[in-house]
């Protein structure tokens, strides 16, 4: 197996993400291709020589597509940008996967006009796992399109469900659709909408019903499907309070005397423990599901931690062959229903 | 000063609700008039004999509008239900607000069938504090309406911040649009329309720009406007996560040996000040902006403390004299702008 990982991208590139890619290729068994500017990358491998045996090669891109740039004129214009050529790998088949904490909206441009969409799917979507106390919950779309369509949240309930099977290990997985509350007359339109194509189309997915804000926490689902503007308001704001919480308990801390800092200093390794439970750093990274090959978008804060997990994320999706089962089911799905 | 309070909706109703009413009659200068079963409220304000000298008088309704009722049906046809007759008392000048934690969508609907919309005001909107490091960031609309037009969003950043203005003493309250990034291009077409909009009506508000998810709890806004549907999963979102760390934060100390139960008893005092902090039921209440009169939304799940917070929200409001305020404001604008 080999993963194409876009050196340049992130707000610690290269440093991070080579170091990262070091981590996993001592971690599993597969080759790391690291695309951007060869001699940057070279420098961070050369600092450390067990590197050398390692499986990573380097692939040269001249360009870097930055975080403020327009993404379809950025991936249009700069052809030799680290994440095009990242994605042109596993378009001309020389690599199964490509992960990049680049842009997103450049990773997700990319990816659709190179891999292509896969018929049938007319938006692809990003998935992105929040953990709750069992295990996770799959969000999607968590960013990639605003402005969805009830079909498109029914691609993604299906693509979601097919992950969480292939990945998780979900026999059944549970399919939810976000929204302001459990009864199937809550929500707007396009909520409503959804709903009742979700319920027509039982067959295609197991979904049990509206999944409310605070679902997404509780375990009670295993994918929940909404909007990418929705979805990435949510994210962001978890992002924000977890930061908001940890401060205030610093803060606290420092302001509460000898004992709560006592306290603190004996409960540290707990709390770190739960602490990398709730960490996103630890997903590392969520898959773009619909378009044809595996891509894997990072947060843009991505450290070393954050790219082994992420290329952790895509040798699951492509060993658990994500790609080919959303292929076979919406072939099949179209043969036997009209939902998609 | 008189406020209306419904003795009957809440899931601990009538007992959390009449405790609340007395822990509130106790600290502020003001009237409490119960609206509901007046011999349960009897019989509860009777175990504790020190309540005979409070100011709170008891109105009676006969009915009680359910959490799983039809809001415009329920309010509709129990005309004698308890968050109808303490909407009544506001419309007939007896009392100065209403305060109710019963079904949202009911008490919602009582507002805008009794009080009815301020002349201008398109949708009434549920203005909900969030704590942020520095004091709170008020988001509108929490759930009052789905499917809002830009011109209801500059409506809400207009009342919110009158109300911030008014009650928080903020000078010129950041008012930011929720929104996927920084960007004037980014978002739904809502969420651009509503940019252009509050940009161009700059004299009215002080717009900021794009808020994102995660600036919610940064304290860097005074005043964030979205769609209900995107607040109200939200706030539900935030309500779900603070309870899945709680409890997980348990469970590690749980498993976490001696010294962690140790570090957990000494760091206690601490952290419960903190999460006071963090505690939607120090808020207690949102009010519903929009109407002719103060109008109070509690959580479901209020217990005596929130009502006790909540009642000193609508002290607040009256006080501060919101109402006034947002009716001078839309005559004004309405004769200076073509904004409203």
């Amino acid at each position: 197996m080999k993963i194409a990982v876009d050196a340049m991208g992130g707000d610690f590139a290269p440093d991070e993400i080579v170091l990262g890619a070091i981590r996993a290729a001592k971690k599993y068994d597969l080759e790391i291709v690291l695309v951007g500017n060869e001699a940057k990358i070279r420098e961070i491998m050369d600092r450390d020589v067990s590197t050398k045996k390692l499986n990573i090669t380097v692939h040269h891109a001249s360009e870097v597509i930055g975080m403020g740039e327009h993404p379809a004129d950025a991936v249009r214009t700069k052809k030799d940008s680290s994440v095009v050529v990242a994605t042109r790998l596993v378009k001309e088949g020389v690599c199964d996967a490509v992960l990049s904490a680049g842009s997103t909206g450049a990773a997700v441009t990319a990816a659709q006009l190179i891999l292509k969409r896969i018929p049938g799917i007319g938006r692809p979507t990003i998935a992105t796992p929040i953990p709750s106390p069992a295990g996770a919950t799959l969000l999607l779309d968590s960013g990639a399109n605003v402005d969805s369509k009830p079909e498109h949240l029914l691609q993604s309930a299906l693509m979601g469900s097919i992950y969480a099977h292939a990945v998780w290990g979900e026999e059944r997985p549970r399919v939810g659709l976000l929204n302001i509350g459990e009864e199937e007359t809550k929500g707007n339109e396009q909520a409503k909408e959804t709903y009742a194509l979700l319920k027509s189309c039982g067959g295609l997915v197991n979904f049990v019903g509206n999944a409310e804000g605070r679902d997404l926490t509780r375990g009670a689902f295993d994918v929940v499907v909404c909007d990418g503007f929705v979805g990435n308001i949510v994210l962001k704001f978890a992002e924000g309070l977890a930061v908001t919480i940890l401060n205030l308990i610093k803060e606290a801390v420092a302001d509460g005397g000898i004992m709560a800092k006592l306290g603190a200093f004996l409960l540290m390794p707990t709390l770190k423990k739960l602490g990398r439970r709730l960490d996103v750093k630890e997903y590392g990274g969520a898959p773009l599901l619909g378009v044809n090959g595996c891509c894997i978008i990072s947060h843009g804060s991505s450290d070393a931690k954050s790219i082994e997990s992420a290329i952790g994320v895509a040798n699951n999706y492509v060993k658990g062959n994500v790609l080919d089962k959303i292929r076979e089911a919406l072939a099949e799905d179209r043969k036997q229903a009209n939902c998609l």
